[in-house]
């Protein structure tokens, strides 16, 4: 038995990440964070494994069935998190007395679901969110369009299109249709149009409505404008007249105007995303080249996060990058990184004669700045050099007897000989 | 039932981190991963949840009853891992066709083990692993010490002793002794030196080799030298003269003192390292100044990392720094970090009439790189300023109605006025 091979694998709808996927999603990673940083996000860490009362009270039954649920060895129905809005409103309740508010978070890590596997997804994956709470004010809302797009045009996604909208405005145009007691099901339909397209949308919504009337109005409801003032016109003119939640877009979309990025806003109706949780803005992101994929970055405001933990009211607003989604997207679209390691040179070991000149050469290059690794072992050079290519590594340096290092750009075949250490670490940082 | 507020709370043995904290630990991770790129280690990710037969294998009765394991809805027998190590085997197995050899990765990733809750124990971790597979080579046992020791000091921690020692020194003065039979509790006794002291390790080794002369010299061999040469040179004359693994000693001490690291390391024949995965270089580090809160960083050479998922042998050196172990004496030591956020700037909210040119500011102001945020409410200044205080921000602005900056520091609360955002910038981040 003890000899016996275990087939090594990993569980369906999980996966591994070798390096070069890995340092391409730590790039990512490291890019949004950074942003979010800088527009005052600050990081909170929480459990993967709650208390399942904790994390399903609020769920639906879908979430229900597809969490990681057991007992613990101490009889403890716990669960592993399925996002990360529900441990930060646990969070936020648990904590208020400790937080300065507007208490603005970020929060990038795995969470996962038990999701019938299919093509991009995944049993594991990461989010990445940004929420701002303890405050109402359309400066917050603003602020966290400005982030996500500040968030995806550091990663080089500078082709995008964030659909904005209001759930105010579309419920005060549905009341005014009377079928305010289906919205319901007309929002579950309405968010599919772009999925499913208008013959369907139209058919569901006449269901719903009992009216083809009513089901043609929603249809041009939802129907996108040429620019931001002829959509907001046609909205406050849909729904009776500008009230709190058109006024709070055109504020919302001045603020945008003032930070320069309005261009990249539109404002779409038929955006609802799904159904109880969200009250004001919501918003979701399209790639220019790759529409299709669905939405890469998503949210909206909600009147009250944590009224499961606490009886205090706290509003907020947010949003969530899907990492996994717009890796799949850059990698259809060809600008996926492709680094095998962080490293600037290889020094080769052409005798083992040399391995504590290697050491001495390593240790001064390193003190220079020069990320550097030794090749271990005297083995032939063309296994050295694959292993550089397979690391990307630009820069080859062998060390001599004496100590002088020479240095070969690893593309372009050029060497330089006779270098000490800082004439080596110029030339490859260079 | 629905009005009902449910308690919010972790899980017995987690445990949140507040932003505070949680900056801190970032703050580190992301130093000791430079430092671990910068040598050549690669990252890679691995699932949190794998067969139970794949991560249980290998490991001792006590892991097994400490690891969360359950079966998933598709009737799998399943655990989240307990360690970064049996998951980098089944990794290497299963993907070694792909890997550049010598392979080097590290994973910096949170494990799950279900120990009793203690004082600076948690069922939730962090471990900050390295390893190097594929080479029998000295260089790597060097590197792994190089690196780990730069990462320290990349994190502050510079007065630090790592002790090193061979497995195979130890298994050879053992034979000469004729109690290698008994091994397994010899070792298991003299791990236990610093924390139990000689009396009790004395009278366990009597116990374990029935001769209080076997007990005397086992306790003569692991008493620490002045020096690495004095400390070799015993060491050789004990068992039974030089070998493969005092040689490699020498070795690898040769290259940290071409490192010029040498001074910061030991040769310890006290340390043994647990008992079946070592089989080489073993080592240990502990604070100079808090040298009682135990190892902070370990690790050692083994024969072969995946010998349950594949024949061939991989054979390799790594180690692992504690970080909460680490961010426990630091807190202690006190010098844990307390940021509250990465702002440079928080821009103050006088009146709501301001709200747009608040956003022209911040918008002109991230465009030169000033990290800022925008305080969204016109609320009292002295709630303001509490925000700012708590996020660590040292610059106030203030915007006028004709766009000019006031910049204030929020220390020396020195201001100056009538600033364009350039020059507000200017001052900002000198």
């Amino acid at each position: 038995m003890e000899n016996q091979i275990i087939q090594p694998r990993v569980l369906k709808g999980f996966r591994d990440a070798l390096p070069q996927e890995q340092i391409f999603r730590s790039g990512l990673i490291e890019k949004i964070t950074g942003v979010y940083r800088s527009y005052g996000f600050v990081p909170i860490d929480t459990p993967v494994l709650e208390y399942t009362e904790i994390l399903l009270r609020k769920s639906n039954g879908e979430t229900e069935k597809q969490v990681f649920r057991f007992e613990d060895n101490g009889g403890r129905d716990v669960a592993m998190r399925f996002d990360l809005t529900v441990p930060f409103a646990r969070f936020t309740a648990e904590h208020k007395a400790e937080l300065a508010f507007p208490f603005k978070r970020y929060h990038i890590a795995k969470v996962w679901r038990g999701e019938k596997p299919q093509a991009g997804r995944y049993r594991e994956f990461v989010q990445c969110d940004i929420d701002t709470v303890g405050s109402d004010s359309a400066v917050c809302d603003a602020e966290i369009l400005c982030a996500m797009k500040a968030a995806l045009a550091s990663i080089g996604i500078e082709k995008i299109k964030i659909h904005i909208n209001h759930r105010g405005a579309f419920n005060r145009f549905l009341a005014g249709l009377g079928v305010q007691d289906k919205s319901e099901d007309i929002l579950r339909s309405v968010d599919k149009l772009a999925k499913v397209g208008t013959d369907t949308v139209m058919a569901e919504l006449e269901e719903a409505t009992k009216s083809s009337d009513a089901a043609k109005k929603i249809l041009d409801y939802i129907q996108p404008s040429a620019n931001f003032e002829e959509a907001i016109g046609k909205m406050e003119s849909l729904c009776g007249g500008a009230g709190d939640d058109t006024n709070r877009l055109r504020q919302v979309y001045q603020m945008l105007e003032a930070a320069g990025i309005a261009s990249s806003f539109v404002l779409d109706p038929s955006i609802t995303r799904g159904l109880d949780y969200y009250t004001g803005l919501v918003y979701e992101s399209f790639l220019d080249d790759l529409p299709s994929i669905g939405s890469v970055c998503s949210g909206g405001r909600y009147d009250n996060l944590a009224g499961l933990y606490t009886k205090e009211r706290i509003p907020g607003v947010g949003g969530s990058i899907g990492l996994d989604r717009l890796m799949a997207a850059m990698e259809q679209l060809g600008i996926a990184g492709k680094k095998g390691s962080y490293l600037d040179a290889e020094i080769f070991c052409q005798d083992e004669s040399l391995l504590i000149e290697n050491q001495k050469a390593a240790a001064a290059l390193r003190s220079l700045g020069v990320k550097v690794e030794v090749f271990p072992e005297a083995k032939k050079m063309n296994q050295q050099y694959a292993l550089a290519e397979a690391k990307s590594v630009l820069w080859g340096v062998f060390v001599s007897a004496d100590g002088k290092l020479s240095v070969k750009n690893l593309k372009t075949r050029e060497q330089t000989d006779g270098l000490d250490p800082a004439a080596a670490a110029k030339i490859i940082l260079a």
